[in-house]
């Protein structure tokens, strides 16, 4: 049996970078993702592409309940999304996530969600965030500096 | 008081068409629609799309889970989304829902969630649908030919 | 066809308050509530519990997002369901709340998911909520006066 | 950086089985998981428990998604969740699960969501199965022997 389990914050076992920065995050079809069809319902691959981009950003040593915390959102604005082929019930997938631009404070991601032997592609997407002060509710002009930086980091 | 519930099926209380066929569906953002930011999730504007979707078919006679029950299904191939404006919990809006094109047997909806006086626009979207022949996994080449002439309505 | 959507707020159609004090509010299973079964998933029914919820505060008076901003929050504290009989795709139902004890501050709900003709039950289920100051982090010791007034006539 | 993604399917890294037959499942609190409070929303434990649940069985050699793929379905008929604490946003916990008792097809499972150093426990609840045979609608009067078998195993 596997020793205990680790606690989050350190690089995953179902995460991964690769070299031209893909970050990589494992996902698994569970009875709740799924609708009548038996495959995964076709919004519940914008909460995993959240879920890959938050671990992205804490590997990155942004915190996003810190950010949010310390009145920072990073909603999304625009999204674009592709479904290639349904991920039915029981199967697994990677969802891989790259920052593509960061065009003054506007940030423009890439995804594919891939079979784990990548000859299947299930769904490929964009989305952009934009920086909002929560107090104000107002685009931020510039982020956080130690924010900046970890993004800057990304899109490198 | 009300008087008692009305059976799902006759146009509903909480739908309208207007005269250039758009299809309107009210909603509301009940906690649960909702995530930390307070406002809707972003995930949940898909699925109150669906359901003006589903209701806008039931109205031209076409009933959803009776189309699944027979074979075919009809997925989301492509999505496009813009998130204007946040819809904070508690608050109601409108899905404008209108069958935009149809092309083959490839749908083309136009989406628009607006507030109640029209005045805010929460978000834009555009869905593309396909028919699938669910035994065969395989995108039908005609739809059955009730749903092709109820569907040829919206499309008018 | 049907005249403008209504502002929420008044009795809306979907709901009803019967003599003998249950608030009824109109569900429909659509797709994103349902899972692989192509019955409506066992989670889905709490979201439906919680909406009749705060639709049934309205109709007493109490917004709950002003609740909520006001730094008062009812988080549910102890839920008790059984599941009787599965709602599927593209089926309606009614679920009956009442509040059915009021000790100190902590209420109790009961519920009953039933078909339109109220022949089928396909839940019941028993909810305890208790007021929560959210700047604080801890149960209330006593309700606000207007809250408290209103709960009191759904309790009596 | 780590290794590849293992495929899902061997003892997982967020998986770990205690000696007295406890199975711990890790989850974090991503934003789709919470509501407006900016803790996790109160269903959204249930998806954790069942997520839980068909992981343990895989571990005990059962696929869930082949289980329904042969025509057996194991639906919740009973839950009662006790919430002692919110898990808020960006913390992580471990779901706890056990089969507490078989008695004819009717299987009990014990649930504990704890914080990662055991603590804090967030969520107790208890949850009750039945096999039912997908075609015919009703609950099975034995289980598939291999299936049997494999629950026997978790329930000594």
């Amino acid at each position: 049996m596997s020793s205990e389990i680790k606690p989050y914050g350190t690089l995953q076992a179902n995460t991964h970078i690769t070299s031209d920065r893909w970050f990589e995050y494992g996902v698994h079809a569970y009875p709740n993702h799924t609708d009548y069809s038996g495959a995964v319902w076709h919004g519940t691959y914008l909460a995993w592409m959240e879920e890959a981009r938050v671990d992205y950003l804490r590997q990155m040593g942004v915190s996003f309940a810190d950010l949010v915390e310390l009145g920072c959102d990073l909603p999304v604005v625009d999204l674009t999304i592709r479904y290639h082929r349904a991920l039915r019930m029981g199967e697994s997938a990677i969802v891989r996530a790259r920052m593509q631009d960061m065009s003054g404070v506007r940030m423009t991601w890439d995804y594919e969600i891939q079979s784990l032997d990548r000859q299947e592609t299930y769904v490929s997407a964009q989305v952009v965030l934009v920086p909002v002060d929560r107090d104000k509710g107002k685009i931020m002009r510039r982020l956080p500096a130690n924010i900046q930086e970890a993004l800057m980091k990304l899109a490198q």
